[in-house]
Formats: structure tokens, sequence, C-alpha cells
């Protein structure tokens, strides 16, 4: 199977940041075979060509952090304090089915396709069943089955997600398209020996790691209280710091803790939207990359940072961290959008295969709409993208080297359908969430 | 001429925040004549029936703050320091000329449209151009000629505006879509007889005046040096603080200065993106709201704020305010949503007019697409509106009656014609441009 994209704006993201301002490329069944400019292109037979008509060419985007099952809670409660134990918790633990699970999947890897993110790490319960969604729909992710110290909606005792975790590691470990993974909630919602063991289950596996860490005020407090440490320290000290670790948020740093997350090599998922939303703080993204820390972008669930595109954080991104660092300058777009393409990809360790339009790569790929009326000039095509794109700007999407999305609609997916199932599946969830809030809101 | 819109989840913004979520109105010319529950609906006589099919209808959206022809400008040398200075400047000086700023004007106003602002507050150059476009494409419209220290593009002399503003709100004082006012473009760039003109034309023809206030660090250490005052303090020394003063930015405010913006009930034109991408700081709202001073939404210009829909600044604002508040309960979604509407509508003192949904009101409305897959579920429509939505989800756009934009698409208006011409009109700005460029980042 070959198919040729012509007459695009590539961006490559790679190292030299290559831009091809007329060029193509030749896609081979699923990796990227030939790149260069409409010059030197030499008619090919092909299965399909595709005219790009001058719009950009680019990577597909790296949702290095999300739960993406948690669509049923959107827009529920979002100005409420104490929000995640008040209403997601037990919404979770009385709502969620594996029915409901599976169907906010399929919903929200829709949601993620028409915005051009290709691959996504998810961490969240009846982890099988997002592995479903994303075996059927064809986009790439890197997936996580989460532990914690109470019993949950997949498991009637606390710490269920070892068990299910190692059994979800074993079904996907050979998947060409999923990573499997194991995700311990956070460090103050595992006792030690949990975490050790999950560690150990990374280890024996080769797989990542990945835990919610120093995003909580109270989680910093419960560290300093009992251990005298931050909550990075505490993890160094049981062993738990390594280059398989992703860690998510990491909002309150110290100093101290940049050296030893440098020192490990652990990887960072940072996800602005949602941090600044919920008046959590801003993780010092500058700190981290003045040392050469990968750090990645997320969105985090779309309970928390509603939409699970990565343009809406590449916007946030950039003001909140010049305006933190008081520099209009820092940041500029382009390493933006690196944080969004190929340093997500070195986050989960892929960054051989996806991240950056590069010959022999995997063809995960996205073409960018710059007719729309808000792209207009271009003088410079990252800022475009930072600064004026939005998700519906996205037109066409390939994920291992297959079209999922054309011309903003799903080449093969019924998404009226899956909509029509999750309204169905979510009927129960709906009372019960309206119960919640009339509970909390009186 | 009758409209009925019918089935609609209708987000009045009245007073009591009065929802219809199956609701139909009834526009009769350019006024909103019957607003109901659909219960209630009696078949009436129309020209024309829209079926809302259960989306979100809203009043459109006030910007209070920018200015639309800078739109050639746009993604040129966002990340540098100083840009004002170094790029805007010298670059308008060289190269706006009546045609540019008419051509920009009727793309800008496309883009407002589409993304649902019906209400704009514009200050630039060659103002008669803008209201010429606005005159032509049927958006509402609050115009102002800028009064600056120097010679400008459309007058050789410095302090030019001051004439031209005041023949073209002479020009215009009696339009009913647009309102003409004067603008002189800041405290430090104004010598105080040119600020205490301006505020007599102001005064005169009773229309606003409008000027960006406290937004850069070298005009408050001007002031200070000059007469140990905040600008806020000078401009009411010279007797230039009043009830028709529209204070642009207002990035830095001291205790008092706040206390001078309540006293003569001066309005607030927030600009939260363009100010923090430019790392310049936030506007303390929180301070500002608490006592009741009226504060709107502006996206400043498309060269600084890059987009102009008022969507994204909802999300900003949600983020930045929370952040710096440090608490997720303060601004809930729907405070936000009135900035963008009937607070907005209260800056231009047309509150009677414009801003909600209520009978005898202006028929600005717009209709918000919910079957996009980033806007579901829906358990709080402002939720949903500020958290989720983008400008891409407009769908349908009525200004004084007449339904400009229908399923995301112009009723009377050339977009094409109009971007290609401004196309050609550009080519001398764009060559000029990179000129700029290349001698700036060398």
């Amino acid at each position: 199977m070959k198919i040729a994209i012509k007459n695009a704006n590539i961006i490559t993201m790679d190292k030299n940041m290559t831009q091809i301002e007329n060029g193509y490329i030749i896609i081979e069944n699923d990796k990227i075979a030939k790149i260069g400019d409409m010059q030197d292109y030499q008619e090919e037979v092909v299965e399909e060509e595709i005219d790009a008509n001058g719009d950009i060419l680019m990577p597909g985007m790296v949702n290095t952090h999300t739960h993406i099952s948690m669509i049923p809670f959107r827009s529920l409660g979002d100005d409420c304090k104490d929000r995640l134990r008040r209403f997601l918790f037990p919404l979770e633990m009385e709502c969620m089915t594996e029915e409901l699970v599976y169907k906010s999947a399929k919903y929200a890897i829709c949601e993620l396709l028409l915005s051009g993110v290709t691959t996504i790490v998810d961490m969240y319960y009846f982890e099988s069943e997002v592995a479903r969604a994303v075996d059927e729909l064809g986009i790439r992710a890197v997936l996580g089955e989460t532990v914690i110290d109470f019993a949950t909606c997949d498991s009637d005792k606390a710490y269920g997600g070892l068990e299910y975790g190692e059994k979800f590691i074993k079904r996907w470990i050979d998947n060409e398209r999923i990573t499997p993974f194991i995700a311990p909630h956070a460090p103050n919602t595992n006792n030690t020996e949990a975490l050790i063991k999950s560690n150990e289950i990374s280890k024996k596996y080769n797989v990542p790691i990945s835990m919610h860490i120093s995003e909580m005020d109270y989680e910093l407090k419960h560290f300093r209280e009992k251990y005298d440490k931050t909550p990075i320290e505490y993890l160094e000290s049981i062993g738990v710091l390594s280059e398989r670790l992703i860690a998510a948020h990491t909002i309150f740093l110290t100093d101290n803790d940049i050296e030893l997350i440098k020192k490990y090599n652990v990887k960072i998922a940072h996800c602005i939207g949602a941090n600044t939303k919920s008046a959590k703080g801003i993780c010092p993204v500058s700190k981290l990359v003045e040392k050469d820390i990968i750090v990645g972008l997320g969105t985090d669930g779309p309970s928390s940072g509603n939409t699970l595109d990565l343009i809406t954080q590449f916007k946030l991104f950039a003001n909140f961290h010049k305006y933190i660092n008081k520099d209009r300058s820092v940041f500029p777009a382009s390493s933006i959008l690196r944080l969004g393409t190929i340093e997500g990809a070195k986050v989960i360790n892929k960054e051989k295969e996806i991240g950056s339009i590069e010959v022999g790569k995997k063809a995960d790929l996205v073409i960018v709409d710059t007719k729309s009326v808000n792209m207009f000039p271009m003088f410079d095509v990252y800022s475009v993208l930072v600064y004026s794109a939005n998700a519906s700007n996205i037109k066409t999407v390939f994920v291992d080297g297959k079209c999922l999305v054309k011309d903003r609609k799903f080449t093969n997916i019924d998404f009226d359908k899956i909509r029509e199932d999750l309204i169905d599946e979510m009927r129960e969830f709906k009372i019960k969430a309206k119960d919640k809030e009339k509970e909390i809101l009186e």
C-alpha cells in the first residue's frame, strides 16, 4: 500500500527543524518511505494521492497524560473545590463499568483523532477496555492500569490494580500499536509496598511506570510530615526513580527534586491546562529543559482539562510560561510544538518510531487546514500553530500509515453510532451525577 | 421581517441568568420580539424558521478592545522582545495604507462573525476605512481614530488624529450600528494637551474615549519619574477620568488606582491573552469586580492576541485568574461568559440594547453547535462554553436581526474574494515585513 501526499508545507520536527515549504512524502504501508521537495517529485504508482494544496503537514501529536474514559465527567462540577475527592472518586466507584469505560474511550479516541493527536498515554480503571477501543479504532497508545489504596470500580479490594495490571501487560506486551504499563495513582495514594511492587512489574516487563507526582499540596505535606522528604525524594529512597518513570504534573519541585529527575532520567508529562484551571500551580518547565530533562505535554482527563487536543495546550503553555518567566521570548513557538511532538515521543521512549517526519519512521501524520480564517497570514508556521490554531483546524490524520480522518471526516469510524452508544450507556451515570451535584452544591 | 428560532437551549444572560432548555425566540426586524418555552410556542407566520435542534442560543459576544486592521502583522515576530517599537510602529508607518486598512478590516470582520463576536471596540489609523468595512459587512462596532505624538500612516504630523478623529465622529455619530469615539493611544504617547483635547472631543459629542492605560512598565516609570504619579492618577489630575473612558489593559493598578476607577466609573477592557503572551502581567480583575467596576474582555489586535474570538479568551481568563487567585472556584464559568456578553455591553454603555437575550433588545444572537465532539456531555452549559468550546463551534450568527452566518457559512459575504483581495493588497507589506524580520533576527 502506497500513498503520496503532495504540495504540503512540511514541518518535519527533526533535529534540524527541517521545513520543506512545498514538499511531498510517500507512505509505504505503515512507514514514511520518502520525503522531498515537489521540484524533485517523480511520479510514482500509488494507491492514493492527496493534494495538500499548501496546507501544513506535521507529525501526529503525542498526549503524554490523560484518562480518556472520564468523558462522562466533562463539565460536571468544574468550579467546585476539592472536586477530585468530592465528585470524581465517589462517582467513579459507584458508576464506572466495563462498558462505560469502553464506550467512553471510543468517544474520546474520536475526539483525539479529529484534533490530530495520534498517540496517547492513558491511565485508568478497566484499562483492558481502553485497549479494546484503541485496538479497534486505530490510534497509538501507551496504556496503564491504575493501582490505588482503596477498592475501585474494577476491584473489590485495595491494590487490585497490581494483579489486573500485570495480566494486562502480559496480554498487550507484543502489540504493535499498544504499549502497556503499570500506573500507581500517586505516591500518597499507595503504600510503599505497592509502589515497590509496581516498579518491579515495570522492571520485569521493561515497560513504563507512570504516576501523578507532586501535584497536590496535601501530598507534599504528607511526605514532609511523615518522612521529612518531598514526594520525589521519597520515591528515590524506595528505588522507584528510573528512566522508565513518567511523572505526571510535578507542579511542586525543589532544586533537589530537579537534580534527582535529571540523575535518574525521569520523564515529565506536563499538564498546564488542568493544573492552572484547578489553581494548583505550574511545573517549572524552564528549569527542567535547561537541564535537558525530557518534557512532554498532557491534557489530563477530559474531566480536568476538558479538551483532549494539544493545540489548546500549546496556547496555554505559551502564555503561562512566558508570563511566569516574565519574558515573551522564552519558549518560542517552535519549541512548544516540539514538546507536543518529538519530545512527547521521547517521554514514551518512542522517538525512533514517531514524533517527527523522517524516512523510516511510522506514518503518524497530520494535515492542518491553512485556509481557515484564523490561520492567515503565515509569516511563521509555528506561530500560527501555537497562537492562532484550534483543534477544528485539523483536516486529515494518519496513524500507522492508515488515513483515519480525511477532510475532517472519519474514513472508517461510525462516530454517530459511537456517540449514541455512549449516550445510552451514560443514562444511569447522568442521574447519579446530577444527584451528586445537587448534594454538593446545596 | 420575522424569523423564528426553535428548539434552542437559550442562555439569556439576563439579570437572573434565565435559561430556557428548550425554547424559542421570535425576531422582528432588528429586535427580539418574543422569548419562550417550546411548550408555549404558538405557530406564527414567519419569513424564516431555524431549528436549533438543541444547540445553544446565546447573545452575540462583545470584544471590547481590538485593532482589527492589524491582520497583516499576525504571526510576525511573535516571540521577539520589544516587538511594538521594533516591528509594529515602523511597519505601520511605512506600509499601512487606506486600502490595506480597509481590506484587512473586512477580513477580520469575517473572522469575528464566524466566531460569534457581534460587537467590537476598535481603535486604529484610517478608522474611516474600518467604518466603511463595518458598514458594508454588518457587524456592530464602536470605532475610534488613534491620537499619538508622532506622524503616522494617516497623518504627516503628530496628533493628526485629533482632526481626523473629530471629523470621523461627526460623520458617524448618527449611525445605528457604528458608534464613533476618540482614541488617544496611551498616556505616555500623548502630551497633556492632546489628552485634554481628546477628552474635550469626547465630552462635546458625548462619545467614548478609549486608550491603553498602565500596560507598559516604561509607562509607569515615566509617570513616576515625571509626576510621582501612576498613569491613572495623572489622568485624574488632568481631568480625563470619567464614565466615558474605556481603559484597555490596566495591568498595573494600585489600590488607589482602583479607587479612582470606581469613583469615576471608568470601564475596563481586559485583554488576558495579549497581556500574558507578551509577559507583561495580569490586570487584577477580582479586585475590580469586587468593587462592581465594569470589566469586559478584549482580544487586542490580531498581531498581539492572534485570534479575534472571545471563546479563546474565556479559557485563558479562567485559567489565569483561578491560578493567580489560587482558587479553582473563583470566576465560575457563568461569570466569565457574562464578561464576554452583558458586561461587555456595559463597557460601551449599550447594555440596554445588546449583551443579553431580552424582549426589545437588538437581535445580536449566536447559535453554538452542541453536536461537535468537544461539546459533550453538557452538565453545565457555561462550563462547556468556557472550558471546552472553540471558535469553530459557532454555527449561526445574527447581527441587528440579520442572519450573517448560517451553518458556518456566510449568507451574503463573499469571503473568498475578501481573502484574495487582502492577499493582493499585502504584497508589498509582505516583502517589507520579511526584510524587517531579517534585520531584527540577525
